[in-house]
């Protein structure tokens, strides 16, 4: 019990020392300090921040005029384009949870999500009107009214539907009518989790969380005011890591991108002096390829969150060259995308680009306004030694941590037991204290009794100066149970051979980690740059290997 | 009512997904991450974020040996000293409040707060010890347990107690023994406002608006990671405007500096690399004079935070030329001291000086995780209009705001009249939305029924090249009942006359603003550098003026 004292007597909350947190405060006082400087760029748009708050209060008008109100689901199907920013904030203006929908998933998927996240109201970009066609026909429960969201970059397209965002915006008002949260636990968004088996897991995040860590990305990486952020990142994934609210934290410039885009994209940080992006290893190999090839090196800094994967060695070497600084994050749907960083300290500048490439590639530690990460025996609940070698999985504890998945209560008890989220990631914390993934749980290759990490092996492949991307995998063998197999692509100008490679593990790595098998080719990846080895898995069930 | 929706079903808090909001969370992290990084530096002595850890730890378990817990308060009367740092979080780490007290106050005053505060332990430096017997000689109450905190840059001075902090210390383990807040509502500090009639009112400051306001310090400031920070603004005054907590948050290191001695600053900017400091005018005013004298530069690059008063013309000036960019803030004891900032547009670079001055003189926009900063008419709490001529009061609404007047109902029921925190300050809304201070309500004067703001006719008197520094204050007039008189600090070079000064300003303001009379000498600042007109007004009343 709470004793009480002379600074617990009235001295209680009131309007004027009280407020929630919501990252909506962010835009409205981005309108008022920024008001003329340039928030939101899309080929040749740009709006002001006085624009886009004025935007957003109409997108909230139209909500409302569709009787979407507090706890109301608005779906969006949309590439990073400046109605998906508006989004952002237009939708929890009005108390509804913003659902951004990956728009590579298939029809059925789509379904799935409209269904259970029981939307109202969906944002949709024509390019997607067959998908969401299929979906509609699909679903059990009431369609969503849809409003059809073109894209002045990609010329005249067919509606999606008659309820136009241009003409609907333009009738309503520029005056704010909205309020903040009653309570900054209320969510903001909802983002479903691509399981590879079962249907995807509904990730209710709230206002509280996306305010700290909106706050927490400008700390965890130096970020000054007014920024020009270019979106490789889609805002569908994990809301963009919480950038639209970062960006409207600190006046920062968005500047769109529908697809990853190579040339594109080096014209547009050219254009308009971009210094930050976020995205996957693919996403910054392909940029390092694109600048090398142009023979260009960038005339401004350039910074580059990298997260997904650790940066491989040649992904690390080529950002160098061209003069992108990475930072290397970790985080999962359920933290509001980046929970852990990995800071370089000062004198790792000193140490040989393979020795900067480890300690660079480690999840590190706890994200700055996160409270806590950790790596716990799941069984006994007690941290592993920093030893680096004995594995636990990573939990997470604190403010930027989901509230749970939506109408899933098996599911949320599971994550939270033991008063910790379980991220299902294996690692081992390092003498120095930073947290290196060993695997997701699912992805350890067990040969011989001997647990292989399916990581460490990839990291090994990926050393050899000629492979561009790799995936290990378990791979059934008669004798041991399973054995590592390795999913290679490599450079465009390689001649590698399977026996050259296998000979390049075997000097690193003790014999029973060495791949058994090496299968040449392109791999599968999601739209945010993820290797999908339930595909590799799949083919080598299915006898297509070597 | 609230709806419930599906968003509010089974998506409860629990351990793994809340947790207080408190700054004692970044000391925790900045020991893990920072570890060997240096935290605090006095003199010769240098502590790592560890060992600042560690004595923070310490520190906790004595006071818990002294059966300090939730609810007591702690008083330090201590300069900027390493255990001045980590009182700020030793102290709240039990759960107790910390009191900093004003090491430039008398006695009586003194003894005045640790009965108010009910201070259970001071904290108290051998300096001080003669004020400190005094002050013990006029309580009411119970007097604190003091503990003698020598400062190894003093050398041996005769202890001010038994009690001697190093052993204390030194007796307690380093493990951490403490916990966060039940509720970040919880007081974390107290601090008595210098009012010049009347006692002082004690401001009570929570964990979630250190937390916040603490992390707004690098929004505003743009602050980087692993800033080096000189401590020229006392830690006593708004507890350091919360940077004790801020770097924690971006493990920065603290320089301790006893007082302000401007050959001793620039010195440690110069060893140190000091990137950043606060203060008010005046000691950004010193700073410039010594660099300038010493015909001295800075290397690297060197920022600023201002606040106190708006900067005058020949310090921007004087600062510009040394490298020294200073940025404009405002705020009170009420709001954890910085509520308010004035952030460079970047059109400003090409306006004149003056221009320049005028523009960065303002008190700006809302800082950047306060809700809101408004100029209300305190009559009909309606806004004012933004034409930078109509005057009303400068509001605030946010979590940057106090809980309440410790013990004092009426006070803090005034404090929050409807809605909103009133901060006593008169201003204007210029046109672009910023802010700009033209009074404190008791400094306006009338003049022939005319309001007269004090602020607008100091800075014409600034203006002039050779004024140092001015106050201009009401003195009596049998005709027009009160009328502007001018208290001016010259330049050491100057012979400026009284004559000289007032044609000086009939060019640039109406005649009925432009000071009657010029009393010419060193104008009386307190500690943190604030021009204390009561005392002037006394002086004009007691007949010793021109």
């Amino acid at each position: 019990m709470k004793d009480v004292s002379q600074f617990d007597e009235g001295l209680d909350k009131n309007e004027a020392n009280h407020v929630p947190l919501s990252p909506l405060s962010f835009i409205r006082r981005a309108a008022a300090v920024y008001s003329d400087r340039t928030a939101v760029i899309s080929g040749d748009t740009q709006f002001t921040w006085q624009q886009t708050y004025a935007r957003c209060c109409q997108l909230a008008s139209v909500l409302k005029s569709f009787d979407i109100a507090r706890g109301d689901t608005v779906a969006a199907l949309l590439p990073n384009v400046p109605t998906m920013y508006e989004a952002h904030f237009g939708v929890p203006m009005v108390g509804a949870v913003l659902n951004a929908i990956n728009i590579r998933l298939d029809p059925a998927t789509v379904a799935f999500i409209l269904d259970h996240s029981r939307a109202r109201l969906l944002l949709a970009d024509p390019e997607f009107a067959d998908v969401v066609e299929k979906a509609l026909g699909q679903m059990e429960g009431a369609p969503p009214i849809i409003i059809n969201v073109p894209d002045a970059t990609q010329g005249r397209q067919p509606p999606i539907s008659e309820l136009d965002y241009e003409t609907l915006l333009a009738q309503q008002p520029e005056t704010p009518a909205w309020a903040l949260p009653g309570d900054e636990w209320d969510a903001i968004a909802l983002g479903y989790t691509s399981g590879t088996t079962g249907n995807p897991k509904g990730v209710v995040t709230h206002h509280r969380g996306a305010y700290l860590n909106a706050v927490s990305n400008v700390l965890s990486w130096s970020l000054p005011a007014r920024v020009t952020y270019l979106w490789t990142l889609p805002m569908f994934h994990c809301n963009g890591w919480c950038f639209p609210w970062t960006l409207a934290a600190i006046g920062g410039t968005s500047v769109c991108l529908r697809r990853v885009d190579p040339s594109l994209i080096l014209q547009l940080i050219r254009q308009h002096r971009v210094s930050h992006y976020c995205g996957a290893p693919i996403v910054h190999a392909m940029i390092a390829d694109a600048a090398l090839a142009a023979g260009e090196t960038f005339e401004h800094p350039v910074a580059g969150l990298i997260a997904g994967a650790p940066p491989p060695a040649s992904v690390f070497e080529r950002m160098e060259k061209i003069g992108v600084e990475l930072t290397h994050v970790y985080g999962l749907t359920e933290t509001y995308g980046p929970a852990t960083v990995c800071p370089k300290q000062y004198d790792w500048v000193d140490q040989s680009l393979e020795e900067r490439v480890r300690l660079n590639g480690r999840q590190g530690v706890t994200y700055p306004l996160e409270e806590d990460v950790t790596v716990l025996d799941p069984d006994t609940m007690e941290p592993v030694p920093a030893d680096g070698q004995t594995m636990g999985e990573i939990m997470f504890r604190g403010n930027i941590v989901m509230k749970g998945y939506l109408r899933n209560p098996e599911a949320t008890e599971k994550a939270f037991a033991g008063g910790w989220f379980h991220s299902g990631d294996l690692a081992v914390v390092e003498p120095d204290g930073y947290i290196k993934i060993r695997d997701r749980s699912k992805d350890v290759i067990i040969s011989g009794g001997e647990n292989i990490s399916s990581l460490e092996v990839e990291e090994v492949v990926q050393r050899h100066p000629e492979v561009e991307l790799a995936a290990v995998v378990a791979m059934k063998d008669e004798k041991w149970g399973e054995v590592p197999a390795a999913f290679v692509q490599l450079r465009s100008d390689s001649a590698l051979t399977e026996e050259a490679l296998i000979a390049f593990c075997r000097d690193k790595i003790s014999g029973f980690k060495v791949p058994k098998t090496v299968i040449f080719g392109t791999l599968p990846t999601t739209s945010t740059g993820k290797i999908q080895k339930f595909l590799l898995r799949k083919q080598l069930d299915d006898g297509l290997s070597a």
